[in-house]
């Protein structure tokens, strides 16, 4: 029998411990079976020249998204390292709540890929990602 | 007639100002018209659990890399934005001074393209890039 | 004022006339602002050892998926060049139609970026692709 | 004991026999422990309006060249399948001979991720790759 999948609260509680995106203040908003979705409040450490976003807040921010959103479907106990991140950066965010949504393409018994988006609260696009998780 | 490309020193200073990488302490070890390397040297903001460097500090590092190889081509008073960023991360790092060396592989009048490597002092591979400039 | 972009005929005529990717067969199935579909038949040339599909003609149904749905919005009279083209491989498609579904994500002056989807007809993806153009 | 790696000879034979790029009379130029380099010769085939070098070939020739870089540190018995291929489209080939070097970056018990890069005589590039395969 399997085990039940994690929801929302437990999730949240893994990320809470999760240091190696505690700089970076992430929520997660909502986690289905289909997508599972951060958001990262703007922050002065954040900020390139001009007040957009840096690059590698984008990048953790859909790291830690494709994570949990795989977290969901193999469970808490057990785990998998990001092998590859292909970022494209398609529009600026300046100073704003960024949010991230990600979602399993292929659940494979040691290979795991998806993709990932970072966006506004509207939609508008901000990244796209590509995600290779290898299961351990 | 063509400007004289920048050297070491004026590279160096260009980096010392560039906010966007400041949390990182990244140093020019040193650009030819080949290849420019930087080095960061491990701190505990870096820090993955298990003492590991974090994915996100290996990209800002191959960005910042990328991005002195192309001004030495290009000129300090050019610029260019990050169009894509490919990671792929072979080994871990740890808390030890990650080197990242970028190459430039095409130079075109609107597309800048090239490979960057994070390494350790002897050669060893961690992680391995692909990045796309667009020139402005 | 803009010109009225171009129909399923059109583009399926623009297809018919594209000697670039003729020894794929490939047939439009579907065009509108937001996604574009093309199918690939199924021919002995295509086969791998073991009856599969091969990785060329995959990526070459995104390629053109792409440029379609890219035609679709510039318009036929302009044109657009293949920068890079990113493909994981996630099943095998056995002896079979592959359909192919390309949506643009960012429409920009210069550069133009999108994903796709390499499917069977109850949409069980064989691969996953990001393409980027630049304008010409 | 580790058995022997296969040389030129025994890889050519591998080559010959490869049904999956038969279309693309590739053959072994030169292997060694740190690259492996096919040639495609140009057919017309291959041909692109303006008679240049399509896509789908140089990635065909990527992923070959790949493919027995990775024989020659497994053995010709083991075997491994793409997972992943990126390429970014450089510079144009026209009617010429092409050859397409690979190299392993990382021989992983699971995973294998190397580059490639497609290039003509003295060495100009046509386009780079960065090639994922899992040992099966």
């Amino acid at each position: 029998m399997s085990a039940r999948k994690p929801g929302k609260a437990a999730l949240q509680k893994l990320l809470g411990r999760a240091r190696f995106v505690s700089g970076y203040s992430l929520k997660l908003v909502s986690v289905t079976d289909d997508a599972c979705t951060v958001s990262m409040p703007f922050r002065r450490a954040l900020e390139r020249p001009g007040g957009t976003v840096n690059g590698p807040a984008f990048m953790a921010a859909a790291d830690c998204a494709m994570w949990l959103a795989i977290k969901r479907h193999i469970g808490i106990e057990h785990d998998a390292v990001t092998l590859e991140l292909n970022t494209a950066f398609l529009n600026a965010a300046r100073r704003e709540t960024v949010y991230c949504s990600a979602r399993v393409l292929k659940l494979g018994k040691r290979i795991i890929y998806g993709s990932a988006e970072c966006h506004d609260r509207a939609g508008k696009l901000f990244t796209h990602h590509t995600v290779t998780y290898a299961r351990i």
